[in-house]
């Protein structure tokens, strides 16, 4: 009869964590490197599901590099980037549209109906939900058709929340004239979750969090505070490509969220282990 | 990192069974017997939380044998019997009435507030909840004050139960002119659940289930309906203490409920192991 | 012919009171000596029955003194006090309990029911509608489980009074543990009413009012302020047992109640005679 | 102190009539004869706005007979009758939808806002309430401008009854291409509580119902059914100016309203005595 | 093919207009001399009821000058003026009274809804809508029943206007006894729409403007602020009967409303031709 | 003037068809040829958010022929076909799902929103839209990953359809484990329009509706019956291409929308000129 009570005591250990995250908004920002493995993938969606059945309201917000790429070879159009961010002309943002709204976005759908979770991909043109204009010259190099956002529109998003499904966002921007635009993932996960006033935004990686050295797999830093981020950055302790993912989570604090999360999106069911237990993994960031 | 995955998984394991009962009312007959160890009792105090806050709508209905024996000798009222049913005057009544609405019923609600359930003790005089006529002379024995239930008005219990609140009833009926009455407990559970067409009506009791053979463990019955118990009784398998406890689970199916359990309260955490997990304890009765 | 033209001009004088009341809500404190004759009784039932259907919305607060002593004497446990205040020790708090929220309080609403008021009983712990902290030690004598009020959680006789309910309430308050704690039923009603901002806060008593002069029945005061009392005091000419009387008053409207009342709850139908009539009884305080 | 508690009894006496209709309507047929003398005009609206205070839904339909006849005679207008029904022209038309739309309709709704009531004046035309067509020539002689109604569209008055409004109608119906016909007003209130499924239905007359035998005062009848007017009026014991007055009545409980009552609405305050006392006045007339 | 076409884009050409006003308020002054010629008054109501399907909550307040003063002299009363008001005795009132509830809103009711607007007419007494005092002697003279706005309680125009109905409001008042007064319909109008914070406020009148030079057709002004109509009629421009007309869109502007317009109430379809074309007819007053 | 009335006379020409579809459902497929002519597609979209702006709920969705081969030779996939069936394999389906959902759906809603109306776009396997099976081979040849529509579940359409949202639907189904299915665009606006009980089925089409002789231009059919169109087939009239058009129209009515029509989506405004004027374009087909 040990193994039984167990059990219980796990579901019981969630319910002060529950009570807490009731009605509240969790924006999870999922893509790239941590949507490789299937089986791992599907530990996610059941992640997400399980959230909307106790009362808490997902957002997933979505990147989608190497598939990206992928479709680009195939089409034969060569992918060019600009310090890490991509050169988008007119023919790759047809195909970055193209598997951002119409694969992956849809793919996550398909996954979450597929374990009941009631799931409804948009990208941010959908009713004007990311509002964007061309992003200026980076070191003088245009880079076409990426988007900076100036509005958040989300109102669609808090009638579908509020009912009982769960919206997939695909970072695609709309300008002024309704043309599309490619937007850094992170930045629109941020930027929503700062409008719908979000409790959580949470960063999927596959990254375990910060670690005070990187070399040192206990020195791994469980909760930390924006300025200690930057004396770390200033130190050197955070560098290279840390550098853009603490970024993300800067962002979401100073625009109002109250807790951001960076989770290793590679290990299985990590919002629920963050979110409902005690384990608590990776880093979390408040102002 | 194994223990945490194991942990995630009791909580996935729990997600098709949430969403199955989502919004629907589960009704628990708790007391008497399943009521003595304190931390016993918190358990199940956890498990009925847990429910309310994962979109489950609990109503708990409540007995309270031995603490209304203990009250009524304190007051140097003996407590006389007939066939198992207690001889109710009207110094009794008044007895039975505070031990139930004062005390007992006010405990459980206390220790749901405590830990975060936001909890509303009733009973059945509040609101003409529980609307009874004087119960017939058994053997021609006057019972007194013991009702017989003729009308459910369960109007109070749906609107607290639509709100965040967990209804605690105390099974006291309402006569026509306002009198008090002692109403079975086991009854005014399968009426209630009856009335507010619950999903479940769970029976917490101190046996584990009905047994094929009582004096062998392995013989515990997980499912049975309705026609295979009073096949059972015919065969006298069925017999004794037995009987009233597999009533109430018929007159609940007979009445619209789709399905009443016999669960142990005695072990920690069973309304939790049998709902939401594989677990599958007790003794399922269906029509 | 003339009698039911007298009649009906009774129904009219009551209709530019009723027009001033609707929608707002009305505490009435009941209890101990004004609640002993069975007739009299009965009247201020049906006075708070006809609040209700008359859209004024009637929320009921009650001690109950004598009961107490009665039932802790039957049940061979002494009543201690201390300047009037009871010294409410772990068993004494059981009765207290039992007697307030088990038989004085559902007395009360199966009274309202009987005669067509839809009451609903609740204690302070239902809820967590009165939660308290201990009383501080009077004259270094520890007072036991006698509370004192930290806040008032109406939110559900807001919900039930929005409704078509009367809710009925016994002073009892929930420790942060979940304990029980005995409350001063005057004070109870004081934070009640400055808590659902109620229009009037009626104390019914056994004394016609405020007095100038104690032993001239003809120096009854009809309107009286805060600091005109606190003169009157100051002066001696309110003294005893008139202090705690006034003091539940003037609280009230220091917590933002507009008029409270002490009305002489053994006439026939004090709370309409006030209310609905042209009659005038009472003393009514105001800022 | 007797007066008061006499005052008090009368207020409770009317408890169970106002729990009776509680969030009912009751359509009232005012006008012509009962309406003369300023000060019991006074006395009726008191009634009527007493009604919707404690809860019931007043609807008013009047007429205007004696009103109209003096503005056309101003007008110089000649005033024509055939069996009864007034001839109306086209010049007559206009004047009687100025005198009952304009004058008699805003008239009581002057008075009704004078003592907190909130009335709202309308006519058949508005909203298309009362659709009408031409009615048929009574032996050969064409009537005019006299509807017969074919269709109640009562939305407006439900969705102002809903709210704190008090409906009051003039009989005056829309023709399908939009022209103003006459319609009885007795009809008009028949249908109107009809349509409106009102709980009662009362004529406000200069007479105090139907007698046994019209000579003797002594013979008024309380309450009697539409199979047995039938008899009275082959017995020939209603006759004369009677019938058109029970006619009103048949119809109503014909199409489905539970009572419908004569009043004499030349004394006070008819209304509050037939509904809220035991005094019982007037003639019920139920199926 | 042609033709269609044309059509069509008329139909667009709308659009950007009904997307600015989808869900605003518009009052609409209609009366007087612009409500003469039969077929130009039926461009009108289609012009109104268009307007509420298409998502627009238009207001109507008539005015009724010829056809009162035409009953008037019917009624051989005698018309009374002091420097363009009416002095308006007791034998008066009632007339007034009549003929603007009684038939001309009424007439604009029975048209709308013959055309599928549900039009509801009320004047000022309905729900207190138009409270007043009796104005000032003007120059010494006392005119009579003629009454100044001192409160407007729009909640009845509110509930009609956000469900399916036109509201149509005749300019008599409420006194605080509940006396009838005649109100100028213009001051009316502009009370109305700045109580209801309407986006436009239209007076449908006889001329086509506001002239720069009123000899030379082709010196209409478009658009106008309030502080040039002040200058206009310092320099003498404005004047004789254009200045009234200019007072209520300059009263109109003053309270809050956005827009006030002078129509030509003479042409067919004025309100769409400003409303939902590019044509721009009439004077526009803004801030 | 004369133009200006012609244009008012333009819009009221309207006024009647926007009363008769206000507050219903109409659903319109456009796509393949009749998406070709940039100016021409501007044109529908206005003609969508104008249905939208004056109370109707135009639902889109949309094929995409053209487009979808473009893609599949760029990334070199060979488009195969069968009786006019697109063979869709695993590589096919991806392409098709990017092209329709990422491309096409999100273009007509990047243009909707630009002109002011909230679009939202969709694929059926947001919240379960279109669920289907996978197609019986036709002939034996296996046609992949092509479905057939087992269960339209529109409560999201519904939800945003209710709010100021226009839903945009790209025909893709899902299957029970969540795979992707290319479905026929005709059929999924069938199904959708029989589920939303449509008022009105359009076909946007690049032919003028169906011809009693088609190379006579003048025998246009403006209104047909199922029936008719049955027997015309059988007289070989309607043949070859026309064949599947018809059927869309067939099965919409007999899935219960009140009319279907087929209209040239080649010529501007065709949905406005066919809904809101009298010149009647396109055939219509009527049960």
């Amino acid at each position: 009869m040990e193994n039984p009570i167990y059990k219980a005591n796990i579901l019981i250990e969630a319910l002060p964590y529950i009570q807490r995250l009731s009605g509240k908004t969790v924006v999870i920002k999922y893509g790239g490197n941590a949507m490789i493995d299937e089986e791992q993938i599907q530990t996610i969606m059941q992640d997400i599901t399980l959230l909307k059945y106790v009362g808490v309201n997902p957002v997933v917000v979505h990147g989608g590099g190497p598939e990206i790429n992928k479709t680009l070879s195939l089409m034969q159009i060569e992918s060019r980037f600009h310090k890490g961010l991509r050169i988008t002309d007119e023919s790759a943002i047809d195909v970055v549209r193209m598997v951002l709204s119409g694969k992956i976005n849809k793919d996550i759908v398909a996954r979450l109906n597929a374990i009941g979770g009631k799931a409804i991909g948009l990208c941010g043109m959908d009713g004007a939900l990311l509002q964007v204009e061309k992003m200026e010259p980076v070191d003088g190099v245009d880079l076409g058709f990426v988007g900076k956002i100036t509005k958040v529109n989300c109102k669609v998003l808090e009638i579908l929340a509020a009912d009982e499904y769960i919206p997939v966002v695909a970072p695609i921007g709309i300008g002024p004239d309704g043309t599309a635009y490619n937007i850094n993932a992170d930045t629109a996960a941020s930027e929503i979750a700062a409008a719908m006033k979000a409790e959580k935004l949470i960063f999927l990686t596959d990254i375990d969090g910060i670690y005070r050295d990187p070399k040192n797999p206990g020195s791994l830093i469980s909760a930390i505070t924006v300025s200690e981020i930057n004396e770390l950055i200033k130190e050197g302790v955070i560098s290279g490509g840390m550098i853009p993912k603490v970024q993300g989570c800067i962002k979401g604090i100073e625009m109002g969220v109250k807790r951001t999360h960076i989770l290793n999106g590679t290990i299985p069911h990590p919002i629920l282990l963050e979110i409902f237990t005690d384990v608590g993994i990776g880093t979390m960031v408040t102002a």
